[in-house]
């Protein structure tokens, strides 16, 4: 079975695991462990921040960047299919009490929409709640955001004295698909979530990164949640591990995508498109899960949903996983 | 240095590292970790419970058993120095907007209080709020709560028809302390946390258990406050090996707890008490801290503050670690 | 000027002042109040509910609802246009931390929304939020919603083990256009708000009915917020006043907002439709604010964004008046 | 019976029904209001503030001071018999998720513990919420708090970066008390709520003064809380009547205080003391409720609870009424 549902399926290399044995730790809550004020130093610097905070989950991550950054009854801009919405259980609504302000279709607003919404916000409308933070990912869904969109996107909120976060879970792809460093997609941000599972195949745990204030009291809030945890160096030793050993090979994931894409793009009743490490497979409205189902009997597993299934590469998929799952792609088609 | 301050500074054997490197894992949040499953279910059994989930801390173990239990707006009755008060930035308050109605001296309320706030609480009182939640910690500030307060206490918030909840941080050493098996702490409580750091030295994680549907629910708001981790197995397998091979000489803690309360009780100014693995030492009012800064200048660390300091013992502290902080506690007064 | 800009403008008639300069009253948050009493049980009595209470304003009435329905965390099934969100600052997120789910377009969600929607709720989706509640309007932006498709949307809510709430903020406008009784409209739903200003004409208030423990909990809801008046009895006789008197007058707004409608639709650049006691003029886009601005220079003002202008009638409005705002606004399109 | 349960029970007089009758009116909520506005600006003049917010209740009032003043997670210093605390339901956890801090004994903090409180609360304690908010009520419990104690308190918390809250319910009382115009109580406080109900007589309504950003932030959370009312200068004539005409009528309510501690203090069994418009009565331990009991089968009613008593002196009880009320105690002590 080769099983392309998710690049958090990553699991950590003997020389990761090694690593992690091998860790020096100590008690984190007192600010003793030293693999994880490493990787924190590190991940700050990576993404040109103060600061970094380790945390269990990006989903922690994201929660802390909008905990920090807005008051109960306050505004979040952001695109109706974030990750912080809808998903997770509405878990912005519990932790922070914001009220999203959604847009849909195009990854980035329009300067129209923006200003529509700026309008709005008035002193004097009573009704409308003041808007406080622009949300944005990158990458979207797999794409690539293109830098100039997000530059101008945070401007504008800053501009209007918003605070800006961006959901970077995949942002190490971001930056290989963009051939710039990690610091230059998150420039503009005042705080930036990254995941060490993922496409790094890290075990566990993702960042948060921003200002020395902004971290300073996401690590309050992370003590709120309960996710501080003692000595996690063991885990952060495999987070660093991946940081420095398997960011650069992230590209061949974008390399598999590529060729799985061009491999069965324009086969029966399908349409396949690469975006960093993921491909995106359009498929007839409704048959999106029968057609997982459908590849599933030939031995590769994937998401699908709607009219689209979802494929993910990762450093366990091999260049012959990809043609062979290209090859159970194309049996599996004249099934259904 | 000898490291009294608190036994979440245990650090993991290297047979537990061992046991961490070699963890089969897999996602955790597809519920596919086979070393995360196996923690749950020997703690769930070990408990007397019908499940369990992995959780990366006791505080977040608590929270979620608080979040299960009580709506917003309802009461949980607690002592003043439970750690769901006060501590951990006024967390019961910002998840699940609790009323924490406390009472404070011994560690368990008399009835008349009991019965006095349920009367309270009656139908036409539109200015109180309704009780729904019971808590208790075994042990409390290292004490072992006696069982028979326990059930007389948790049989009055079940007649009542409020919830009950453990705090079993260090469940592991009441249950040593009364020789008595882990599920008979457990008994009576709906649900029930314990710790895998502090005594039992593994590196990170915590658990919550009870019936199947607190847990399912609690699943979910691990998801929510984002305590799901991926590979978790990597720690959890650290857990699993705590819990089968740590448990029992935890009475070698105790032990020394003993041996090190009956070498400085009656040294000049103070007075000392063990209690499981801690030793509470009694100091002049407002002289708890200067005692720790003295003590620490003679090579043993320990929290003080207000009229005490307490010293708690672990793994890495053996017998003749326990004559030398004795020693060096006995030269540390007479500077002072 | 002939002020249209909504129904909510309504001053207490010198009858109903009269009623209020009168009335008996006690302390209400005691229950001492009679005027107050008198105007629950009647209002319950015609929504064909067990109880009802009394609060400031229609808002609280419906956040009430909300509160006592659904818990942290649980999702809201509602229509996009709907008071509930967006409105009012966030209400719902910051005092009920639900979860919307939203549809748009039809004030009624298709059935197969509505199943796919409770498909995504199964049991073992860590991601998706529980469903609690169905909300609907009646009317809905002036429209009546038909009874058969109220009663189709309740049924299905309660198959799924949902409550329902009815936003009936101008639910008495609802029962004179369906020439049924008010009970008629509120069947099938749990909790249900009207507002004795608007339309009735009253100063103040609006009220929550449902059964017994609905109101119960929502009584204690309402000293939470702030709700709790002392002698309320003073503009509860207003309100009482206008539940008995001018109910039936309502019919009257209904034939101004038809004959208005009449008289304007066609006219260049403009359509027109009257419901209930709305009259909404569809407009080029982006140029509603622009028509409002002009019918104000011309002695009517009304509330216009977007696409269009609204119009609402009210008992200060005559059939003269009528007659002289459609003069007015054909003069004013000719300005613009 | 002669009723000195409490002064909320104060009836509005024919006069003041005859203001309220003759109100001119507009849509509040539109910010129309002729008589609303009138009561805020008399009412931030009085109490030297900027601005000033109409209310339904003096709960509203100081949760909107709360709302403000504090983030989610913040603490606010309080008595643990401020109403803000265990009263109400727990709003003040509901509503803005603060975590109370509470002192006990004297009404105002020593400034020892407030300087233990300010110390523990440094940038590193990760366990310690952040200090947001210092409150206090004058009157407290019908006890007049002596400014200079109140300046040394605040001076305090805004030395600390808090801001202060002055729960001013009776703060008319306090001023007539300590012959001070109400703007000196106000003094020194960023926000202060004060009541037209109670003492002053109207039959709705209460205040939340500041500055004018304060207001501001206060108008837009009392739209989210429901508490916005539309014709709302009904009741808003009554409440500027009540304080413009009673205001200074309440030394007569002093004076009927004092006369009845000094009838009754001494009688067997009780001691009595007179505190503004309260008269304090204090009983053997538990017998509270049945002095209540008793006093009321002689025709004078009261709260009663633990050990004391508490008799409220309004406008509708005269100098013969406080004779008669002092015979029926008396009589009714001979009873128990």
């Amino acid at each position: 079975m080769i099983d392309l549902r998710s690049d958090t399926l990553t699991v950590p290399t003997p020389r990761m695991r090694e690593a992690m044995a091998g860790a020096e730790v100590g008690d984190d809550v007192f600010g003793e462990d030293p693999a994880v004020r490493a990787l924190e130093e590190e991940t700050a610097s990576l993404l040109g921040k103060e600061a970094a905070l380790y945390v269990p989950s990006g989903h922690m991550a994201n929660q802390l960047g909008l905990f920090v950054a807005a008051r109960s009854g306050e505004e979040v801009w952001a695109h109706e299919k974030h990750h912080l919405i809808g998903d997770e259980q509405g878990a912005a609504t519990v932790l922070s009490r914001v009220l999203p302000r959604l847009y849909s279709g195009d990854p980035w607003p329009p300067d129209t929409l923006l200003e529509s919404w700026a309008a709005g916000a008035g002193e004097n409308d009573v009704h409308r709640a003041e808007p406080a933070l622009l949300w944005l990912e990158n990458t979207f869904s797999g794409r690539v955001l293109p830098l100039a969109e997000q530059e101008r996107v945070t401007a504008f909120a800053r501009a209007h004295g918003m605070r800006t976060h961006l959901d970077g879970a995949r942002l190490w792809n971001a930056a290989v698909g963009l051939e710039v460093p990690p610091s230059r997609v998150a420039q503009g941000f005042d705080s930036v979530s990254v995941c060490f599972s993922k496409g790094l195949g890290a075990p566990v745990g993702s960042a948060l990164a921003g200002d020395a204030e902004t971290v300073r009291r996401a690590r309050r809030g992370r003590k709120l949640l309960g996710g501080g945890m003692r000595q996690a160096g063991i885990v952060a030793a495999g987070a660093l591990y991946a940081l420095r050993r398997h960011r650069e090979r992230l590209v061949e994931d974008h390399r598999h995508a590529s060729d799985l894409a061009g491999r069965i793009d324009g086969l029966p009743g399908i349409s396949a498109e690469a975006h960093t490490n993921m491909v995106l497979i359009g498929v007839a409205e409704g048959s999106g899960r029968a057609h997982a189902e459908a590849f599933a009997r030939h031995g590769v597993r994937a998401l699908g949903s709607g009219d689209r299934v979802r494929m993910v590469l990762r450093q366990e998929i091999g260049t012959e996983d990809v043609a062979d799952a290209a090859r159970a792609i194309e049996k599996a088609l004249t099934d259904l």
